[in-house]
């Protein structure tokens, strides 16, 4: 401990944590310290550079609160949260891929039958949405809990808007007993995340934009199956090979099929155009 | 960017960065995404363990004020900040070595006149420090500006006070015409950094404690040679080899002379045991 230099420095750090009790903690804190050091030390970090990093930090500290999670952001632009996620999720390619979760999903979303619209005044061309949940045999799995979220047609979420009554293009439904589900609501658009704070600097800084592209966002849990997260993307948008946080996969790439004003698929009619999306899940057994 | 998995999400990360136009900026940023990714691979992160890092991050954030900078406490703790000194301060052996600043360092410290007693009043055995600043071929450095701040006996620093006056052992002096400096002050003790924070769980999780040895702050600064940033070590000190932020050096460790009650280095009688160092620094020219 009295004879640290550039290179030993690491080798103390990791003997500091030999007394501790927690084995998975004690090989997470030493990796952790061995990459943070040898990332140092490819780059050689000028103390200028190591203050700007405490300054990043102690910003998004600041800016974070109840509604806005700066270092979620920060974990999802370097791709931090997908690694997690596909470490975390892997299953048979025949099941439905997994997706970052984001920070707009909220617990307790209000619970609706099929067939209703669950857009509840949020703005957009109107789109209905079907598909079903089966398992990895092509059996449906019914009564399965489905979460659904999604931006209005300005790139908002519901709990984005201080001004608005209740949830809105938010609900959770329940799949009918052939597995099926159902429901009215808006188109969802391209939006960037939010970018006012250091992790938009930073994006700013390297020359990235802030932009993902549409989607859904579905939570799906059922007894006997893993939860899915995951999120349907739309297939032309322009920022599916560009997402900010690295969500898109190719097989959650949907065609929202565009419509001219006349009947909906709920037998109504419709007055505007409007969309309608086709898309099927594949849960993953439990282990 | 569509077909990512746990091996290929970090090249479409580093891939993100292609129109940065800031060389340095983008060699560093595409380190830290390796390295951090490397660190989740490595221990197959959980998505439990990640959010936790969220969470331990969002308290680090919201702790540091202008008072507090936890995020520097958990540089320190991790050696980071260490290896930062350490790559940017390659110098011959013969220069003093130099470790890190710590939290505690303030601008503008009050000037002294060599001999005063910068105690101010802080708690403490009398303590009389005296040595030579000089370069590396053993020439006296003249009018060098020296910072030099310590805690007390109770092992705080003034900073860390809201009833005291002003300043306390705490001061900035020059050097005499022949390199010298003598001043009077309290013995330091051995203090625990802060550790009512995330840091401070962290240590207890993983069975360290907050504890750093005894010391003397020194920053010194003269035209023609490179900073020094440094401390003193007391020899007699249990937490010498067990430092919470890894910045004790051998070399930098030295003999706080313990003296009965009687005449004091400045020609005073003191009444109380009292204590003498001597120790000399040695600058590194400006390349
Ligand atoms: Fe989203
Ligand atoms: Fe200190």
């Amino acid at each position: 401990m009295r004879h640290i230099d550039e290179e030993t420095i690491t080798q103390a750090v990791v003997e500091s944590f030999s007394s501790c009790t927690n084995e998975r903690l004690r090989l997470v804190v030493t990796s952790l310290v061995q990459h943070l050091h040898a990332f140092a030390r490819d780059v050689r970090l000028t103390e200028e550079e190591w203050f700007s990093a405490i300054q990043f930090l102690t910003e998004a500290g600041h800016i974070t609160d109840d509604k806005r999670q700066e270092f979620i952001l920060l974990s999802d632009t370097l791709g931090l949260s997908m690694l997690v996620t596909a470490l975390n999720n892997r299953k048979p390619r025949a099941c439905t891929e997994t997706t970052v979760l984001g920070p707009f999903y909220i617990e307790d979303a209000p619970l609706y039958d099929n067939g209703a619209d669950i857009s509840q005044g949020a703005k957009g061309f109107p789109c209905w949405v079907k598909g079903q949940v089966r398992d990895i045999d092509g059996h449906p799995v019914a009564g399965a809990t489905m979460d659904i979220w999604q931006s209005d047609e300005d790139g908002f979420y519901d709990v984005q808007y201080t001004d608005i009554p209740g949830p809105q293009a938010r609900a959770r439904l329940q799949t009918l007993t052939n597995g099926h589900f159902h429901f009215r609501s808006v188109l969802a658009t391209a939006y960037p995340i939010p970018h006012d704070g250091p992790v938009g600097k930073m994006l700013e800084a390297t020359g990235r934009h802030p932009w993902r592209p549409a989607h859904l966002h579905f939570l799906i849990e059922a007894p006997g199956f893993e939860r899915l997260i995951t999120q349907v993307f739309r297939s032309d948008d322009q920022y599916l090979d560009s997402d900010a946080v690295f969500g898109v996969r190719q097989t959650l790439v949907a065609n929202w099929i565009q419509h001219p004003p006349g009947i909906a698929p709920d037998g109504t009619e419709c007055s505007t155009p409007f969309y309608s999306l086709d898309y099927d899940f594949v849960l993953h057994r439990t282990q």
